[in-house]
């Protein structure tokens, strides 16, 4: 009874399967047949109707298979309804049924690594823990290769970032970094729902207890079984093994994140720095033009059409140019040498103005002198 | 006694419906009469006697009613009294009561969604799960609204905000940023307030049990069902579905919030950036008016009225005028590779005075070329 | 006995009262005798005489009677005694004494609104619960008027500072809002510190049961309550519900506190676009003194008293001096363009060292086209 | 037989006390030989001999006398094991040892303070209530006191920085604030720790009731007690007041934390205000300088010895400077008046290219009037 | 049988520990052969053969000796199962097997450490109490050599990188900061899972009791204990201690991350401070360079070529000079004095344009004076 629907669904599957992958198919279909007789793998196309059916196969309820939440485990009237990402599951003690699988990159994984991992028959240990253990390590792969290929990326982003020499953040390089930036925090947010569905499993130990299916429907499994070990502390292991997986996952990109502020606070010293670098440069150069300023008005002062007593003085020419730019020179020394002083002992800047009256009375002896 | 009273109230929360609209009142009165003969929905508008008489009506306590939390959920003798933001219901096994709904934007809800989603009969659960399931249902559907209508906006905002080739980010835009980032933080509040009602719930069995009105009043309901479930567990389920489809909202909030702190990061170094390039290009700028400014002093020096011994040599005009142009552009030059170097090493600026003094000694040759 | 002892203390407050308030006192005293008469308000002034004495009464001890902490709520020998910040209150199964409330702006609040709260007979719930709820209340209330007065200021002062025209912050307005976000954080503490005594109240039902005194003392009127309810419960619920206003308030100062956080972003953005946008029309002008410098040079070349071939020509005047503007006009629009497409395309700034180049070549050609 | 024992103890501290403080020992002896026939304060100067001896006098293990953590708080075999920091203490239900105190400035407390208060009779509590007070009392006061320190420094410190007059921030000051933040971890910290010790006391029943040594070796002490109160409840209170007190300290460190943190974002917007007002200043000059180049260009043109045919025009030179002076003054005004509608609308810098456009013109028409 | 085969790995051991340590193995394999005959310490070279092999011996699972997890802690089938990072050991209540110890610098620490402390005859406590000491000990010294490493060079990166001297921080410096800080962070998380999986065990008491191996094999060894101390509290207070002093590691290392967070607020002020510092020492240069041009200004015009009636004056030229010079002296200091108000008030900057109204009508009052 209960067989001849699943082999229904079965066959829809295989057609199904063979519309979207229409050259691969003619080898696998056989593959599944052959080689899982009492474990089938079941893929199912979702349609309103045969879900339904489904329903009434299992005595589930509708509201059961909505699949509502992105990261979902629950036992159910003797079976497991798992929902990781894009892969629903339905797991009974004999089957594991994968809902609506098509076009989400997950056939790949269910014909050549699924089928024949719960196929083989050296593991002793019943059909749901194998079937879990697949589904859940394929769930943490997944989250890994997220993680790898966020992480490099990032390395390498914020090293080419932070190196010292760069006057101005690569803004495509920014982009890239926020971008990965985003990657991570939506694989952390995964990463903590995936963790908590394990917690809300592993925090009651009834909760443990039903998802270990044979217990219930097939007591004698659990007594060949030679080790003697207690089925729930079992799946207990099963489940704890993934959640910890999954935490040093989390730690890692806990770590990137904090790795991407610090590096964050070192850009901002380092653009800082160069513009205090920069802003000095340009504060001595403005000294340099100022000095220059202040002499060149001799300059432009002897070149008005006045009458000085000068005109034909044959060494006032020398006089005044070496003046001029002797007294900038000097001019510029001092003022180089007061930033110096300024910048280090960090004094408050009234000093200027005494200063700029030492500067007053230096224009005053120009005059005087030139007078 | 108990339904002559509600009908009473009834027809009151009709006169008002009529009131308020007046149009569509008409022919959506008689639809509940005829449609709910069980399931009364009374609408209720909040008057001091009226609350008294329902309060004895329900054997409820005054206090009981007076909905002081915005958000709440609470099993008070075999009633549930609820309030979502505006929604304000009391659940009895037989009837909702809503009260004080006008003029807060519920009234199409309730009449067009929630009357006949509780008016159709094809459920095979009690009342209270059907009313509180749509009640729930409309509060994340509320939630999820306005968080759909904030996330648009702020990642367009963001996305305009972070384009590296902006000078200046636009107040405008920043605006319009800090208010929807205000909203998402009032959204944020809500979420958890939902969130932490249905904890309250949900961490005690009692409380939940509490929560199964017709277990209390109808024992036959419970036992007609022929899924042989656990009316608690039902209830558990039912709200802890609602709990983690506002736990996903959350989610979805707290990472748009990460990506707006992560963009204002990305925006601070865009920006400082941007100043540093300019502050580069203002320096070499600098740069070329100092050299502009050193040797035209020369040109000044020989615009002066005082006698030299060049006036007549008629290619002394040619070979001053010439080494003022090349002078300064050598300089320029010498200064912009010193600038890059200076930039790349990040040797501390005390280089410049050293250079400054080469710089002198260019002066002093000058001098000495020119005469 | 015990009500000698109490009238004692009764005359010696009143006569305290007396003292501090001699005018309101005469109407006010009669008042709470006649309408109290066996719900005592006992405000007593603490004198460490009768502080021992009143610890005999009610056979405590005298370290109950300390008051260490800002605040507290604990049950003691069939006792509360409860300090709210200023108001340190001991209250019996049938009199609430305030301890030590002059000068702490308590007495209007204790006389106008405390005393007829208490001795109005229509509420049916046991003393201890109105006076616990009149206290609460009066917390509760205390806690949302300094958020109330704390929030419009903040809002403002946040309103007024993220102006996008405003160039600099206005610092009187920084300074009020660095006030009052301390004041916040003040408030979110005592906020957190109230709802942490509510919390290990709650957290134990047996410490809810000592809290109903009336149950121990007076077991008739438990009885005599017609509404058959739980005296724990009730206090669990009257507890519960101050506990989750101080939530809601704690939730708005959370949100106030995440909106001063998020415009302080905004500031510094529009701080930084500000200065942006002056550093670029700085650069502009830079540009546009550094191509008056450039060909102002060529006039100052030929200011120089020496022979050039033109002195005579009266075309070379406008020849030279319409180059000189309309050159340092051209190479400004050209530097104009340039600075454009850099920010735009965010070259690294090398590109500046071969634009000097042609500016060279341009200057070389001057001095070629000049001769 | 232990009474001896802790005698060759006692004489031996007595020795130490006299090496370390010998012309206030003299006195002091006598002093605690007399007042505490049976409460012993022994001061122990740790010796590993002298550590084997004391661990077999009271049955414990070497382990337990190691300290390894700087706060703890343990019973062990009817003996109470505490360290707060410096302070190394064993108690059992006669007599208090304080191990290793020399050198820490602990003398001064232990024998002015502690000695006197454990040796009073007035107290009917037990000896080890008293003891455990006197010394978490003593604790609490060094926390307080650590912080009372920093405070004030802080509050002061931060006061000035963010007086909004300050162009840059005091240094030194800043060093200050550094230091004292730093301090401020490592109290938090402290209080963290002294917190979780006791926390982990008060989280189970049985450690309490552990605690209470008196209780397990005379039984008769407790009924003494008239109280009639139950020793572990005592207890419990005790722990819970000094667990309540390092709370209160530990939000008042996290408070002046969140004013640190707003205080220096203050500071920065402070620093970026005066930044941003300066380089508008800064901007208007150059404006200014710029139509001080632009107009004196026409000065420069006219300083040519080139014929131009206004040499003896007596009027030209008094149009040309006029127009030089009021030309640069209104590019100025119009230049400024640009500058400030620019910063307030915020259009995008491009509008500066047309209006350079408007200068171009005004330049030509310049050339143009002057011809 | 079980010897046999231990002897067998130990054989095995000792042959791949000559090969790896050639010289020092001969005096050493005796060593642990004499001293340690019944403690064995067996060095197991992971190979898939002999783990198969090892786990048959221990009747362990294959899973078992997976040891997914960089920090784990298990007991299992009466064998304790840890790793720490790359120390993985087997604990059964006669032996230490240490796995893959090669090439990963334990030998040092197995050889001259571990091996001693084991065979030392002097405890009373079963020996994998003392195994699990030695271990744990290890650990926690590791994790504290490595924060010992990390700390000094943070500490003096921020001194240096603080110092209120330095104009620009020094990016070397930074670099080895950022490389220092993620140190800390992965210090940090392996602090964190060290903790966890302490707690792990010790949230459950069963679990703690597991870990008594020799509780369960040979109940006499307990007996023997002269101490009469329950072995799973024993147990519980060993792994308490580890914990313990891992939370002091990380209570260190939380406090280090928080003086780097102040130290870059203030590398931040700093920083903004120095250019606060410099813009204002620019802007006054600006402020002299605008003098100079201005009052210049009056100079170029007196060098054109046009007529005025000063020429043949011999006073004009030092009169002119002397109001250029004084002029611009002047200015320069209204301008300075004006800064200075307008900084200390922060006037809004619309005053500058009032006041360069009054600078024109210095201007026109300079033409005027000049006519």
């Amino acid at each position: 009874l209960c067989l001849a629907a699943i082999n229904n669904i079965l066959l829809f599957c295989l057609q199904n399967l063979c519309i979207s992958t229409s050259t691969s198919c003619v080898e696998i279909g056989p593959t599944i047949c052959t080689c899982v007789p009492l474990l089938l793998l079941i893929c199912f196309s979702l349609q309103e109707k045969k879900k339904t059916e489904l329903c009434q196969e299992l005595s589930l309820q509708a509201r059961d298979l909505r699949f509502q939440h992105t990261t979902s485990l629950t036992a159910r009237n003797n079976c497991i309804i798992l929902r990781m990402a894009a892969l629903k599951a339905i797991l009974t003690p004999e089957s594991l049924m994968v809902l609506d699988f098509r076009g989400l990159g997950l056939e790949r994984w269910l014909v050549l690594e699924l089928a024949p991992q719960l196929a083989s028959q050296t593991h002793t240990l019943p059909f749901e823990f194998r079937a879990l253990e697949a589904i859940l390590q394929h769930k943490v792969n997944t989250l890994q290769a997220r993680l790898n290929e966020v992480e490099p990326v990032i390395l390498d982003t914020l090293e080419s970032l932070v190196d010292p020499k760069i006057l101005s953040a690569d803004r495509s390089k920014l982009h890239v970094l926020l971008q990965n930036s985003k990657s991570l925090s939506e694989l952390e947010t995964d990463i903590k729902m995936f963790k908590d569905s394990m917690l809300k499993v592993l925090d009651e130990d009834e909760t443990v207890e039903e998802f270990c299916l044979t217990k219930w429907t097939d007591p004698r499994v659990f007594e060949e079984s030679s080790l003697g070990i207690d089925h729930a502390e079992e799946m207990e292991l099963l489940l704890e093994n993934y959640y910890m997986q999954a935490e040093e996952l989390g730690n890692r990109a806990r770590e990137l994140k904090g790795l991407i502020d610090d590096s964050e606070s070192v850009i901002f010293i380092n653009l800082d720095s160069h513009r205090n670098v920069m802003m000095r440069l340009n504060l001595q150069l403005t000294m340099g033009s100022f000095s220059l300023s202040l002499f060149g008005l001799i300059g432009v002062a002897f070149g008005m059409n006045l009458t000085t007593a000068f005109e034909d003085d044959p060494r006032a020419f020398w006089l005044v140019t070496g003046f001029m730019f002797l007294g900038s020179g000097l001019i510029w020394r001092r003022l180089l040498s007061f930033l110096g002083r300024h910048l280090e002992t960090s004094v408050p800047p009234r000093v200027m103005q005494t200063h700029t009256q030492t500067l007053c009375l230096v224009m005053c002896s120009c005059k005087v002198q030139s007078a």
